[in-house]
């Protein structure tokens, strides 16, 4: 394995823009466009936990940028650059590390973005990786997860439950013969650039789990929402698991879709916004607290837990 | 231990200030000072490589975020807030993160910071923690490795040393009563708030060793360094150490001291920004590559190593 100073020359120097200094400074200096305010995010991914030894690490990089960049998506921002930390165990192959920096090298091409910064470590234990993302919105903007209101409604773009069902295959608990489904759960599609400042009223992206993620929204607004679960999109791919998989399809993380609280006069902006991306109405907000999921006959279910939690 | 969201309330939350919208939301949104850049910098500090496994963790927190400050430093910029990432055993002691959420409050007392947003996830192995800090200058005044001109004067802050000596100490190498050392290895002191803009023309801060990280701003700048290693300051508590610690003091890390390069016609300037931080001049840029060190009797002295690098 090459040396820090090499490894960084080497993979990550090339992914860096002017403001990352080369990478060679204390810090990045960064711009912001005139009349916006900066959004910042991190998330983390270690092995094990976030995703398995065995994984694509060019797909462990996508994925880990990618979910930074749906937290800056959930916000309204766009994005404008990332730090990344690598913590690496000494026995890690140099082609490990390649093929990373390409995954990121990919991306950072589909999304228009630069490696600012970062910092590197050994680690005694298993791979460590954080990558901080900044972006940008217009001042006063920003989406938040509190700005719901009564009689709002409730919409979620793409499709629930694909990245669950991807993750069960990925474990071997069945085959993905399609790879449909665990292309999902390796590579999450970021809603970034949808322009939904001004149309939703709170937005966030579902990471946990869709009810769990709701209940934020809820909570933060001090509002009840309601889904209708035959209401929840659902590909073609997971339709095939039928009604056994709606747990896991509600409370599966992963999806990394949005899910938007939006005045019913701003509909038809909403569904213009969204161009190409679905969007489904799936529910509302009312007076109350908590999350209530509806079946077809309008009673409500009941789930073993709300979506994934740290312990 | 409380589940991951019962904790961000208890210990996070508190620390977070309107910008981390409650620690509630996906990202932080924040206004930078009009007519400013934001400078980003990120570190990690991992249990058994940064930190040993019985260090108090009010300790660890404050030398975590000082270690970020010190990096806002060298590029002449102030702090604005901080992200933060834990990854944590399961088996974690509830105090560990209350004494370590404790260590945060007092240096956000101390430095003015607020705590912007972060992530929090179960570790398979040891502690990992990063934080990402955020920080402003004043557009095109920020510090980099690469303004060093030939003729400049090299000028180094406070003491050098003491930190790799404290550490030897812990490490059962010496008994340090009076603890002074150790605090410098446990608790640097980041230079923020000296207003070296205009003043320097390279900074870096001594985070790997003196020689190491002067090394740094010779490549960028495309300079010789020359230091005298009789002018390199030495605290009365590392004196005792005398000549035999030479090395350790110009190849140690974590001093978190600023090296700076000032041309000849601004050392009053330099003095009156330092104030009451005592700042030395050590050496001098000319033309050339690379770092000399030189005894006493002017000739060259050589190292083993030149400071720390993770492989």
């Amino acid at each position: 394995m090459a040396g820090e100073f090499d490894r960084i020359a080497r993979y990550f120097a090339p992914l860096a823009g002017p403001e990352g200094l080369g990478l060679r400074d204390d810090a990045a200096v960064l711009t912001p466009p005139d009349g916006c305010q900066v959004v910042l995010t991190v998330d983390q991914m270690l092995e094990s936990v976030h995703f398995l030894p065995g994984d694509d690490p060019a797909l462990v990089a996508r994925k880990l940028l990618r979910r930074n960049l749906s937290d800056l998506a959930a916000m309204g921002a766009s994005p404008l650059g990332y730090l990344l930390t690598t913590a690496l165990p000494v026995a890690t192959a140099e082609d490990w590390l390649a093929r990373f920096a390409t995954g990121l090298a990919v991306d950072q091409e589909i999304f228009g973005l630069r490696l600012l910064g970062g910092d590197s470590s050994s680690s005694r234990a298993g791979i460590a990786l954080s990558i901080t993302a900044i972006g940008s919105v217009a001042a006063g903007t920003a989406l938040t997860r509190s700005g719901a209101q009564p009689g709002d409604e409730l919409w979620v773009t793409g499709t629930i439950g694909d990245a669950a069902l991807g993750l069960q295959a990925r474990l071997g608990e069945w085959v993905d013969d399609e790879g449909v489904l665990t292309r999902r759960s390796l590579l999450p599609d970021p809603r970034i650039g949808l322009g939904l400042a001004g149309i939703a009223s709170a937005c966030i992206d579902v990471s946990d789990g869709l009810v769990q993620d709701l209940g934020h929204i809820a909570q933060a607004s001090g509002l009840a929402a309601v889904v209708r679960a035959g209401d929840v999109p659902v590909s073609a791919q997971a339709a095939r698991f039928g009604f056994e998989a709606l747990e896991i399809r509600l409370t599966g993380g992963d999806d990394y879709e949005l899910l938007l609280a939006v005045p019913p006069a701003k509909a038809e902006a909403l569904q213009a916004a969204c161009g190409a991306v679905p969007v489904t109405r799936i529910g509302y907000f009312e007076a109350g607290a908590g999350v209530r999921v509806l079946g077809g006959d309008g009673k409500e279910l009941a789930f073993l837990r709300a979506g994934w939690a740290h312990f």
